[in-house]
């Protein structure tokens, strides 16, 4: 393999070059899929079960890229760090492809039935979450970690606009038990969102875990829940 | 630190034996939430809130562990291929814990409201998705990749239980627009114990791949998933 000859420097460059590219496709997938849910087209939800396999290409490709990396280089510290943050960020990265996925299968059962009604709070969930992907992204390339913790605080918002798509569904099918099964799927399509959002803040976690080389995921992921526990004797 | 200090052999087997700790600790997650969901028992899901913090503190050690081990250790090909597969399935079962802790959520939310119906399937899907995990590991601590490849098979009986809880749940809002709230949150449960699954599922792939030394994952993925997909065109 001639790739094994680069310079270690092009070969982190390279890694670099891989994420960002998967990223921009799994940030793609959200937007064709909420797309597709949002003016009813079926080629668009088709499109992202075409385009999935090459998202998923991708992380096997970093994976094999890492790998290498930390094989044959024996990298130190920072390098170390950011090689095996690339590793993480590509699962993440992997698993948002696969939501984007399921937001298409539930996009093809609704498109089975007429519309329930006009969306617009889940565009507005997508286009959130896709800013957080790619606002993670940036932070990871530029290891800001400022722009990280942004990402992480964005997660609340996106967490609120499906609680409130949530109750509205709940209303809709209180009214209408015909409803029921179409707002079942947009209730999913809300938390495959809000997972994408969670992934997103998973991959700011690890840019602030790499600048500053301590573990703080899961003492934000604490604050963030907190509110939610209803437990005495609970933190 | 006197870690440090340990010889190679002895820090991978601290290693396994850290993961093995976490393991133990989801898969109970799982038992207590799903307990506590079908005794209806307030404290059962208080408890799984509690713990959740000593799942999410084994993940950040086996994460240092790992990192000493390939910044001072360098280990090359079979150790490497074990410290990152241990790294990513360490995230998986922190996932899985955070999954217990959403099932938890969702029965202190029910438990407001009089039981809906008596649970069979819930509690059967979450048996099997606790067995997924256990046997998971175990096949990573053997190196066990026809165990391994077993438990990449089960995960169908969970989507298929999944459907059916699914299906029975909308018969039941349809009947009694009453049962709505709580039919949602029984959903939900499932979606969250099959994610359990796919979790347990990606670690078994890992083992594959550890084991084989080659990425069968999201192959096995296309096979699980195509069924479903229904665009002409698609593969």
């Amino acid at each position: 393999m001639s790739k094994m000859e680069r310079p270690f420097d092009e070969e982190l460059k390279f890694l670099k070059e891989r994420l960002m590219e998967m990223a921009s496709r799994a940030e793609e997938q959200i937007a064709l899929a909420i797309r597709g849910l949002k003016d009813r087209k079926e080629p668009l939800a088709c499109q992202v079960l075409d385009r999935e396999e090459a998202v998923n290409q991708l992380d096997i490709e970093i994976d094999e890229i890492a790998m290498r990396l930390l094989a044959l280089r024996q990298p130190m510290a920072t390098d170390l760090r950011f090689i095996t943050s690339a590793m993480k960020i590509a699962s993440d990265l992997e698993r948002i492809g696969d939501l984007a996925v399921n937001i298409a299968e539930r996009t093809l059962d609704l498109l089975t039935a007429p519309q329930l009604k006009p969306l617009l709070d889940i565009p507005r969930m997508a286009l959130l979450a896709q800013e957080m992907v790619r606002d993670a992204l940036n932070a990871f390339i530029a290891g800001d970690d400022k722009l990280a913790k942004d990402v992480c605080e964005r997660d609340d918002r996106v967490d609120q606009l499906n609680d409130q798509v949530f109750r509205e569904l709940l209303t809709y099918m209180m009214q209408d038990p015909g409803a029921i099964a179409r707002a079942v799927d947009l209730i999913l399509v809300g938390r495959h969102l809000e997972r994408i959002a969670d992934h997103a803040t998973n991959i700011a976690e690890d840019v602030i875990y790499m600048v500053r080389g301590r573990t703080i995921k899961h003492h934000i992921e604490e604050g963030r829940t907190s509110g939610l526990k209803t437990c005495a004797g609970g933190e």
